[in-house]
């Protein structure tokens, strides 16, 4: 596998972007040894970070490297700092479409990447979580597999005040606000993943893997989308184990949510929950 | 030289933050050579970019590895986004404190960096103009010298509501309230290049070396500037050539800048402007 | 443009080897500005290194970068050692097949470049000069153009036992053997320029285009090639313009010959000496 | 914690050598937050790679940054490649001297390192491991702590004219001979472990951690060491564990190392074996 660090100008986000990603390679035939994995273009998984972190989480924490070489794709982790990897009216800046549009686009045209829907996959941790589902949603056409571990999914409570006096590790309410903009217009927002996903129903809905372990703290909210999208038929697979909102859970969760979207491959229903 | 490109977890960003440096090295004496470097601490000039800029612009683009080994310097670029390298109350993301403090209790418990104000310089370019002048000042008890290259010293035309309909480059007028807040509390405050001037004069005022190209944009603006300092009598060193806002100039203006604190340096002069 | 920096583990170097890549990228339609560089694949210059050096020496050096955009070309900058980018049939590490072979289909793998042979140039500065020819000519199927700067041209003064008391900068005598082997094979080996150009001839020769500066301690290196090519009418360029060994003379050189490659494209000439 | 990638000119290579480290990092007080990590310097690991390595490799397959930071210790990990971490006299390039002499002076010079001999550790898998062994104990007054994994102990079979027509992986059996040198000069050299340990007891011999997994192929080779030891009544530790030649068996043993290693430092026992 090759290591890639790269950074751009991204017209999304006003400025450099940087991100790093895991290549499969093809080797030519050498020395008596075969040609070692011929042939391209191969399936893509891009991989949100949580808040507060940063493009190399997952390369650092994570057998992504291992995996990617294992199941064949490559695997794309950008860097957006903590804007739950949606758009900023406010300041232009566009982490939404950076995932959804702009950084799909960069990176098929720079690398040797599959431009079919039943290869793009999409995942992320906590805040990008959150991402994963809200872009794999949003841009249903683009994605086919949604990969959800401990999402952030706090659009809801934030839509009920829960956060307007929150300032804890130094995080003030403003933050929410800045990220989100009013509260009263969230609900059924292109922010709002319960809306977002009755959008899709029966119109290219990705494929969903939602984990959460059982004492995460942010383990009811994933419990009530999980039931939310029961309630609608959305199909998707509600993942749950012991574990806590760290890297032990989402290493075990990456690995269970790469077979469950490998099987679903090779039984020929991938993107179509 | 060493070339670092480094990331950490940084408080004042809420989040990591990535810098590239470059750094001088001892090597020991070997194969009959003698020593090189021997010896630190450094003194150390903390260089910002500029808006939609990212940490390796200066490396790309200037010779900043070579002056760095010419005046026996280490030079620490971070990366900071389009912050303006001020602090955002309401995300809590605290650009300046960044560059004020954190980075240089960080850089210098990380590096042999000398920890004396004679030995500290700032500078940026465009928005790191800015960013130089507006954190040399207030952090003027750190910063001995401020080199300021092509700053885009906006916050006047900000109050004055110049940008308010502003929307070039897919930047909406909403990007200059987030980042500099109301307009009717510019004046006087901590982002006010001139009051910040006014203020240190006569403690620790530090050294300020103020370029821009006479074709320049953003020409205008600095000569304000330049008038009011020199109105207030705050001795500083007005820099003027035949230029535009590019690195073109910025390489011209950066070597100038060195010599001018190199040559005050040998006089016995740096921090005493 | 985007900057790549990667690592790979190479079958060719028996271990990871590290590049750095400047790729033009694709950017969508945004906010009303137009796309940007749509389409690929892209030429590609493979661009070598000198003795000591590393794969970031062009991109600190020199414009690479905005050459890149200028010319719509892909540039990699492999890290080789010193190595002079030949095989090393002694501890079966082959820098010549990394750049001639495994570099060019890992890359045409990863990346979106063109395979076609008048869209694959080689160039390097000194030792990465002699790469250039010597790797260019043997492999005369893959690459069209090289552009060899201040080339290392050495083989012929090996083969005549100039370097055998050499000690000089700690390099011990032994290197140079280490590197070529017997010097009684030199002569008419695949490490041989002139012997390799004869054998190119009429049969798919790469243009070349030979750069040295005049005041150059390899200049008559230089100059004899240029006069053994000059004699079996191997059609080429040579460029001589005053300038010593170092990176004021390769920034011109290199403008110059991706100029000569570009004139040469547009008149249908390349790959056609 | 910071992470760093550097390159520096290394005379003791004749070129260009990349390294990465992790750096504990010191926070000031924030937001009501304590500083964090106030001081240094560090006790430090200089961290080797085996064959066919690369500086990332800890890093993308260990706990190291988390394992540096509960030991409170930086970690240095050069790329050296596949020469064994010993000089050569025949290239003039000197892996030994950059671990033992070259590398301390430029970390301690460029980070905030401790250069006092019981806070420096040199560990390193496989050849990593023999790099460990045989640097750690020739540079004995440096290094007080040896954290040797699964090391390629393979002088004694080279002495033994064992790898004279091995060409597995396509090594040939000259990569040994260029490595090491005439096998009859190798007994009782500096690059025979059990002769460099015979020659520290008594005199700051390091502390060894030696370390294999009872079901690796290089296991005969680490117990022969293991009982050479014992039989000079060398005190060191010898750790087995159920365990093949990859990073699970590594991950176990760098922090079975580590622990041991801390124990005997609160002890007051390090670099007295």
């Amino acid at each position: 596998m090759a290591i890639i660090q790269s950074e751009y100008y991204s017209r999304a986000m006003c400025g450099f972007i940087s991100f790093s990603a895991v290549l499969r390679i093809e080797l030519p035939p050498t020395a008596g040894l075969p040609p070692r994995y011929a042939g391209g273009p191969w399936p893509t998984l891009y991989l949100l970070h949580g808040y507060s972190g940063a493009r190399n989480d997952w390369l650092k924490n994570s057998p992504v490297e291992m995996l990617a070489a294992q199941y064949g794709i490559a695997v794309i982790m950008p860097e957006g700092g903590n804007r739950f990897w949606i758009d900023n009216p406010e300041t232009g800046i566009r982490a939404g479409e950076l995932i959804g549009e702009e950084l799909i686009t960069v990176t098929r045209g720079m690398f040797s990447l599959s431009r079919e829907r039943e290869d793009t996959l999409i995942g992320g941790l906590s805040m990008g979580g959150y991402g994963a589902i809200r872009n794999g949603l949003k841009y249903h056409d683009t994605f086919s597999t949604i990969l959800a571990f401990s999402s952030a999914l706090i659009t809801t409570a934030y839509a009920d005040g829960e956060f307007e006096k929150r300032t804890e590790m130094g995080v003030p309410s403003g933050y929410y606000f800045h990220v989100f903009g009013p509260k009263e217009k969230m609900a059924g927002s292109d922010m709002d993943p319960a809306a977002l996903a009755a959008k899709c129903l029966g119109n290219n809905a990705p494929a969903l893997f939602l984990a959460c372990g059982s004492e995460d703290f942010l383990f009811s909210r994933n419990a009530e989308l999980h039931e939310a999208l029961t309630a609608m038929e959305y199909p998707h697979e509600w993942w749950v184990e012991p574990g806590i909102h760290n890297f032990d859970f989402w290493n075990r969760a990456i690995r269970a949510g790469l077979a469950w979207w490998d099987s679903r491959r090779k039984s020929g229903k991938e993107g179509a929950p």
